[in-house]
């Protein structure tokens, strides 16, 4: 089953980025382009229920799901960057991390009022990220249709932060 | 045409990301999905002949149209990251910038002995982050079939820092 394959191409590499942590590396995933294809067509399939217009994603991993899925769904694509990156008139969120704080931006005409916006990311962790990114969509007026992901790591409950969205993962894991 | 169509989506924001500095803003680009979907082909237009196995992009920008094309050219992607982010055994380059100096880092078996790599970024500015990318990716063994951009700013002699690679751009401005 191709969602197998997709998963065994995940290498875990432990105690990045510090000890103890077990972190998801896609880039073998990334490098095999059957497999890539594969798993961009599959979150396609889980967004093309939900009629989105645009596709948003966080950088800098998010950029890679988000701008391939934007093309593969014929949507426009929304970049959100970290605070400092955007050169137009932006919106910001600032959200907590384990330690200290981050700000993300998203430019001000980057969403119309009522635009149908999935947002996109590789791996659903915690879920604080994508919960910031969302709301400033919706503080633009934008519709989040969905928030999907290629991988969901079940056991650090990122849904219980993103309980007003939609949320779908193309793959989990409970380790 | 839909060249013109394609660069009249850019914008020109001033003055950023400092005074004097006109900014080249891809946003609006991005958010076409019929422009960007054309962008993104006319790029492939330019790298198939060159029929690379992989795409290499350096983050954050260069993963949109790097991850995009990748998909579109039924290719892998190997994204090169700044310093400290990819999680398995790096090699890594280190290149000046206006102000001071930057690291990027690519996993050692990204690329293959031999393996036809295009890297791909949006703005071919001054160069030297697509050099540094591309020397790494020769260093691992890949043969840097083609460096191809969205947008040239011909006046910065970025071309001059890539001398030894065939450089392609879609689009090219002399301000």
């Amino acid at each position: 089953m191709s969602k197998d394959k997709i998963a065994a191409a995940i290498r875990d590499v432990r105690d990045f980025p510090c000890p103890g942590i077990v972190y998801k590396d896609i880039t073998p995933l990334l490098k095999d382009a059957a497999l890539f294809a594969e798993a961009v067509e599959l979150m396609a399939e889980m967004c093309r229920p939900l009629r989105p217009s645009c596709v948003a994603a966080v950088e800098s991993r998010g950029f890679i799901f988000g701008a391939a899925l934007a093309l593969q769904l014929q949507c426009g694509f929304v970049p959100v960057r970290k605070k400092g990156k955007l050169p137009y008139h932006t919106l910001a969120a600032s959200y907590e991390l384990e330690y200290g704080e981050a700000t993300i931006e998203v430019h001000r005409d980057a969403v119309q009022p009522g635009e149908r916006v999935v947002l996109v990311d590789d791996v659903l962790a915690t879920g604080g990220t994508a919960r910031a990114a969302a709301g400033l969509l919706r503080e633009l007026g934008g519709e989040i249709v969905g928030v999907n992901f290629l991988l969901e790591l079940s056991f650090l409950n990122g849904r219980e932060q993103l309980q007003e969205y939609r949320v779908s993962s193309l793959l989990a894991t409970g380790n």
